[in-house]
């Protein structure tokens, strides 16, 4: 009954495929691939092993005609909940008498991954039953029966007096944190939030501590409110990093316009230090070796809430400009654009969602790491998810099977080559792990990290950014500004 | 994007068939069908729903050709782990150098529930990809790349000191609680157990006070032994009720034996009163109404670990034995039997896994009612599930789209028609809800239950129960005994 096997095949280590059920067990890489079995794939080449998993596309075929998707977007069209402008007016005259729910500026950025299609084909805030279908299963079945992944409930919490406000109501309006109506939630279901349930089925732990817990869901109303959603305006920022926020959409037309023959995404919200550079370049040899022309890396920091001790957005976006600027990745071949959803923390069940709306945006390949997704466990002392568990969910995930799942080794600073170099168990003993607590400590402390960790323009923006925290932690003023 | 509907069709309100897909919404009774969608069914007269779900199978072909499956068993044939008897002196010569792992009483339970193929397709106790996928997805994808329902994780714990012994053995024998040879476990796979994941993904929280966690899990090893199972010898308890542990094997050849046309399995681990007789003929006529000609209920009490405050196996079988002698039930068309399984009390979660052991043994009909395996919150006053939720998660759950689910109306006794009757809610007053807990308490202090809510053979052997267990209570040392 073992679902994996390891077939021998002549590529490097990092790459694995996703999803795969035998119970063989010969020798070499993991491959997780549901499709290995089927007539298309007993030969051992990679070339042919990924070209079985791109929907019939070869990679020659695309380079004659690359048009649009490498992967179809869940659902089969990518959802776009922008009310087109010339009706804008309309909603606005429509919305005016409709009860109102006030968003808070994570439900905003919700709205802003819904209106987008990250999360196609849901069309809105869910209802009870795709609630109950992401907690339980990680996917929702749609119509044609096939299932899509969906491993975040992706919800609005109101309470019980916006609850009677909206009475027998079937349309609310949605006004953002400044007042302003953001959009239209239509044909409505309330239904009651269990949020002991809701936690201990997505994070697998009740612990208090949890990042997302503790601002999103501890205060939140108990009740839960679907419905179909429809947006006025694009969602904006205006945080100067708008130029970065490319939907699906407009990230699958500049896919198209640089000619990609293959794209692999990595999701980050952690400066990038050289390990990162070395995978995402060595990823993109691989795939050339493999037969693609021209691979496209997207590099995709997430960009809505994180925990209050990780790097703030406009830092780290200087950051990864710095490291395109050095040349430690080439701007030919790589598209910076932000994420824009909240983080959870959420180890396995989140790296789904972060894979899941990847597809959505175009890539067809996504690398995963270790622990992704992951951290400490809040009240113990360990890691709160198995490390390896994450790439493993993720190549078993329903609804993902389409999405070439790259694993990688762990890199690590060689101090005998002094670089970040991919770890080699055979001598230990030469490497230094550096996570990403320590390389902010480092940065806060002043300390250099080893010669080649990071290129120095990246670090000197990290350095500066503590500093100007300690800076402001001097100035009470400031501190209390800041909060 | 809601995923049901309700579709107006001539049929009982109690009747509602499994997982659909549509955003319509119009009125009456909810049918949860994916396949309501297919070129098969837009009609909307239920004989021809239901035929639709019976894998082509019509009731009328079923008539003339009855040989086996109503229903194919999950992964296409029933897994049976028994050693043929010719072999068996081999296999225990073969187990005497192994590593042992002493098994607790539930663990045989699970060992019998697995090696029977009520568990189909698993062949042992799960290795960490079934695990991850059970925990995860509640199914788990085999060979064909479909999925196969799997909710509840079927695993063995071991400590430190059994992970030392077994050492790199990839063998291990099983020993019973009393010491004997029980099996062997193959191609072992040793994994983490992370104990508080498992617990806040299965059952939704991580309370104090759930009967299982309490019992098997908190004082579990840190380690879970997965592997491939052989059983020496059947699994027999020895207490007078082994002739009612019919197999998946067993049952099918019954049903075939009746030549039953139809199903209906009701999982129970209470007394039965007059409203589950009412819901269960009521079943009964409404299948005949829908053109099958012989359907048989599979009365199905669960026989594993139960909390300490249900009623003994032995006590409800004497009980559900009386319901038949006194004609409450048709023995002519009634199977009672004893379902081996270990109660979770996990509710929509644990509810998959009844209702899918229940596909292996052949129902192609499953009875679900109020708050299916749930309880109350161990610490706050409240049920744990919310109650509609177990229905719901069935309707919806990958791998269970062959198996028709019947939610039904709950029944309470009418005190004006003075006889158990399905909730009227025009009429709410004239109800009264007697809860397991309630109906005890009568059985417990002697009081008569209001007439008509049980028959008076079944009433009296729940009387006699309470009456030994208060006699037992008044002698110490007989309470020490039956600890």
């Amino acid at each position: 009954m073992s679902l994996f096997t390891k077939l021998h095949i002549a590529i490097s280590p990092q790459f694995t495929i996703n999803n795969l059920q035998t119970t063989k067990r010969t020798t070499s890489i993991p491959i997780y691939n549901s499709k290995i079995q089927s007539k298309h794939i007993y030969v051992s080449h990679p070339l042919v092993l990924f070209k079985s998993t791109m929907q019939g596309h070869s990679p020659r075929s695309l380079r004659s005609s690359i048009k649009s998707s490498l992967i179809d977007p869940d659902g089969g069209v990518i959802v776009d909940l922008v009310v087109p402008e010339s009706e804008r007016a309309s909603r606005i005259l429509e919305a005016e008498p409709l009860p109102k729910v006030k968003l808070t500026q994570i439900d905003l950025e919700w709205v802003h991954v819904i209106s987008e299609g990250w999360a196609s084909p849901l069309r809105g805030f869910m209802r009870e039953d795709e609630y109950l279908q992401s907690l339980h299963f990680n996917c929702i079945k749609i119509k044609d029966g096939s299932l899509v992944n969906m491993s975040l409930p992706i919800v609005l919490a109101i309470g019980d007096d916006v609850k009677d406000q909206i009475g027998s109501s079937s349309n609310v309006g949605l006004l953002g944190p400044n007042g302003d109506l953001v959009g239209i939630l239509r044909s409505i279901e309330i239904f009651k939030h269990n949020k002991e349930e809701r936690i201990a089925r997505t994070w697998g732990t009740t612990a208090p501590g949890l990042p997302y817990v503790d601002v999103v869901i501890t205060n939140a109303g108990n009740w839960l409110l679907g419905g179909d959603l429809e947006v006025i305006n694009p969602i904006k920022y205006n945080d100067g990093l708008d130029h970065y926020r490319l939907s699906p959409k407009q990230l699958r037309q500049e896919f198209d316009r640089r000619q990609a023959d293959a794209v692999f995404a990595f999701q980050l919200r952690n400066p990038v230090h050289n390990g990162h550079a070395l995978l995402m370049n060595d990823t993109r040899k691989r795939l050339l070796d493999m037969g693609y022309k021209n691979p496209i890396l997207l590099l995709h920091p997430l960009g809505g809430f994180t925990k209050a001790d990780d790097v703030p957005l406009d830092v780290r976006m200087e950051q990864h400009s710095k490291v395109l600027e050095d040349g430690v990745l080439d701007p030919e071949t790589t598209i910076v654009s932000i994420f824009p959803s909240p983080m959870h923390y959420a180890g396995p069940t989140e790296v789904q969602w972060h894979a899941k709306a990847r597809i959505n945006a175009g890539a067809n390949f996504y690398i995963v790491g270790r622990d992704p997704a992951g951290m400490g466990h809040p009240t113990e002392k360990r890691d709160l998810y198995d490390p390896d568990h994450g790439k493993k969910v993720l190549s078993m995930a329903p609804g993902l099977e389409k999405l070439n799942i790259l694993p990688f080794k762990v890199a690590a600073y060689d101090t005998v080559a002094k670089k970040m170099a991919f770890f080699d168990p055979s001598r230990a003993k030469d490497f230094l792990f550096i996570s990403g607590t320590k390389m902010r400590t480092y940065a806060r402390t002043g300390e250099n990290p080893p010669d080649g960790f990071m290129c120095p323009g990246g670090w000197k923006v990290l350095v500066n950014y503590y500093e100007s925290l300690q800076a402001e932690e001097a100035s009470p003023q400031q501190a209390a500004l800041s909060v």
